[in-house]
C-alpha cells in the first residue's frame, strides 16, 4: 500500500504554466505567489527558466525570483536551463535545483530547441563540467529531463529503448538524476509503469525519481497513481493548471497541484501541503491574470465533508 | 499486469445522465443515442429508471425504451428501480438486469427516498420473490447498489462496517450482485481499494464486480484505475459526463465514458469499443440537447498521434 509515504509535489506553474500564456505576471505577483505556495506547505518550486527574454518575455526575471525565492527557509528553489548559458546564469543566481529538458522527439528537439540529442548531451556535459568547477555549497542538483518520453504531437509514439538510451545518456553525461516527462499528454498507467521500470532496470532505481505529467487526455491523475505506486517520489505540477487549458484543443495542461495534492491528502499521503491554504493561493493568480482561465475539480466542488482524509470509522454516531 | 482484460463499460447516461438535467431529451434521439452507442461496441446500457413520471419526467419513457433496446442484439438492457413496483415494470417491459440503490448514508437516503435502509432491504426481498416466481427467460439479473459508498455531502465519510453489513444486507435478500457507487464524488484510489478488499472478504470476490464512479474532484479515473487493478470488472459512465459538470459546485459528475474507454484502451485493456465511433455519438447528444454542457479530454484534444494504444517499438524509422 502506499500511505503514509513522504511525497515531493514539485509546483512549475511559475515556469510551465507562465511560459504557456502570453500575458507577463509582473514579479510581484509571482513573488506573492511562490512565498504563498511555500507557506502552504509546498517545499519545491520551479520558478523560472533562464531562456533569453528575447524568447520568453514572461520569464525574463527568473534569476530575480531565484534570488527572491532563495530567501524563503526550507523551500528548493528550482529552475529550467536549455544549455550551458542558462545553467551559468541559475548559478549565479544560486538556483538548488536545475532542470535540462532533452526531448526523446528529436523531430520535437530540433523545431523547439534547434538541437539534436547529441547536442543535448553535450551541453549535459559543458554543465556538469561547470558544475564540478564549484564549490559544493554553491553547487545545484543537476537533474536532466527525458520530455516527450510517452509520445509525441509530431512524432507519435516514441521507441522505449530510446528513452532507456538518452536516461543512460544524461547519467554518463553527469546529470545527478533523470526525470520523465509527458509533454504531449501520451502517457497512461500502464506505459507510465512500463517505462519506469524499464529505465530504473537500466540506470537503477535511485536514478529516477521524478515525473512531470500533463491532464492533455485526462489522465493525469491515473498516471500520476501508477507513478505513486512504482515509488516515483517527485510529482510536477501547475496550480490551477495554469497555462494549459483542458478543454481546449492542442492546450498542454499540467497535473493540477491542488487536485494532485487532494489526491494524495485523500489517500493517506504525505505532502506536508495544507489543502485550504493552497486552495487560497488560486486568489493571487486570478488577481494578477484575470483573463487567464484556472482549472480543478477540488476547487470548484470543495473539500469533502469532513475533510479530504479517508476515515475508516469516524468517531461519531452511527445512524443505524 | 492489467493488460488483455475484458472489461465491460456500462453506459448510464440515459438514466443518471438525464436525470440530472431539466430538459427532457425527445425518445427518438435517445434511441438513437442508445443505438449508436451499442453500434460503437458499448454492450451495457441503462436506458432509463423506472420511477414515477411525475418525479423525473425525463425519464417516462424508460418502458418504451427498454422495449426498443432489447431489439438490439448483443446488448444487456438495464435499468435503475426504486422498489418493487419499479421492478414489476422492469420485468414487463423486459429488462435484462435491474438495480436498486441503497444509500448507505441513511440520511440521503430518508431525504431522497424517504425510505430506511431495512425498507429499501425489504423491497429487495420483495423484488427477489418476484424474479423467483418468473420463467428463468423472463428473469432479469438483480443488482444492489450500495450509493454513497464512500461518502456522503450530509454525513460526510461512512464507515465501512456500514457499507459491509448493507451488502451483506442486500446478498441475504436476494440480489445477484453488489455494486459500489461514489455517488458523491468522495472516493480515492486508497479507499476504492480498500472497500473493495473488505466487502469482497465478507460477500466473496464473485459477488461484486461492478463499480459506478463520479468525477466530481477529478479522481474518477485514477479510481476507475485502482478498481481495474482490483479486479472489478463492470464500470459504470456516461457519455460526454452529460448531468454532471465538473467545473460547477455541487455537481454530480459521472465518469465520462469517452475519456474512461481511453484510459482503458490505452492501456491494452479489451472493452470491445471503437473510440472513434463512440466519439461520434457526441453528436447526436449536442443536436438533442444544445444547451447542455458536454464534457471530456478526449473529445477535446484528439486521440493522441498513433492512436490511443501504446506502442513499444513501432516498425518505422528511428531517427536516432
Amino acid at each position: 500500500m502506499t500511505t503514509r509515504k513522504r511525497i515531493l509535489v514539485s509546483e512549475v506553474g511559475p515556469r510551465d504554466g507562465l511560459q504557456s500564456i502570453s500575458a507577463v505576471m509582473p514579479i510581484e505577483a509571482k513573488k506573492a505567489w511562490i512565498a504563498a505556495e511555500a507557506a502552504a506547505g509546498v517545499r519545491e518550486i520551479e520558478v523560472g527558466s533562464f531562456v533569453p527574454a528575447t524568447l520568453l518575455p514572461q520569464l525574463a526575471d527568473t534569476g530575480d525570483l531565484v534570488r527572491f525565492a532563495r530567501g524563503i527557509a526550507g523551500l528548493t528553489v528550482a529552475a529550467l536551463v536549455p544549455n550551458l548559458r542558462g545553467a551559468r546564469s541559475a548559478v549565479e543566481a544560486g538556483a538548488h535545483k536545475i532542470t535540462l529538458p532533452l526531448s526523446a522527439s528529436e523531430t520535437h528537439s530540433l523545431r523547439n530547441l534547434h538541437r539534436t540529442h547529441a547536442q543535448v548531451l553535450s551541453e549535459a556535459r559543458a554543465i556538469r563540467a561547470l558544475l564540478d568547477a564549484l564549490p559544493p555549497e554553491r553547487r545545484p542538483h543537476f537533474e536532466g529531463s527525458v520530455s516527450t518520453a510517452f509520445g509525441c504531437a509530431i512524432e507519435g509514439p516514441i521507441p522505449d529503448a530510446r528513452i532507456v538510451r538518452l536516461a543512460e545518456g544524461f547519467l554518463a553525461a553527469g546529470c545527478d538524476e533523470i526525470g520523465l516527462a509527458d509533454t504531449a499528454g501520451y502517457a497512461n498507467p500502464e506505459s507510465v509503469r512500463r517505462l519506469i521500470r524499464l529505465v530504473r532496470s537500466a540506470i537503477g532505481k535511485d536514478a529516477l525519481n521524478g515525473i512531470h505529467l500533463h491532464n492533455t487526455r485526462g489522465l493525469g491523475l491515473a498516471n500520476a497513481l501508477a507513478a505513486l505506486e512504482e515509488d516515483i517520489t517527485t510529482f510536477d505540477s501547475s496550480l490551477g493548471g495554469l497555462g494549459g487549458c483542458p478543454f481546449a484543443p492542442g492546450a498542454s495542461g499540467n497535473v493540477v497541484t491542488e487536485d494532485l495534492c487532494f489526491m494524495l491528502t485523500a489517500m493517506g499521503v504525505d505532502t506536508g501541503i495544507d489543502l485550504d491554504a493552497l486552495l487560497e493561493v488560486r486568489k493571487i493568480l486570478a488577481a494578477a491574470l484575470p483573463h487567464e482561465p484556472l482549472y480543478g475539480f477540488v476547487a470548484e466542488a470543495g473539500l469533502p465533508r469532513g475533510g479530504p482524509t479517508a476515515v475508516e470509522e469516524p468517531a461519531r454516531p452511527a445512524l443505524q
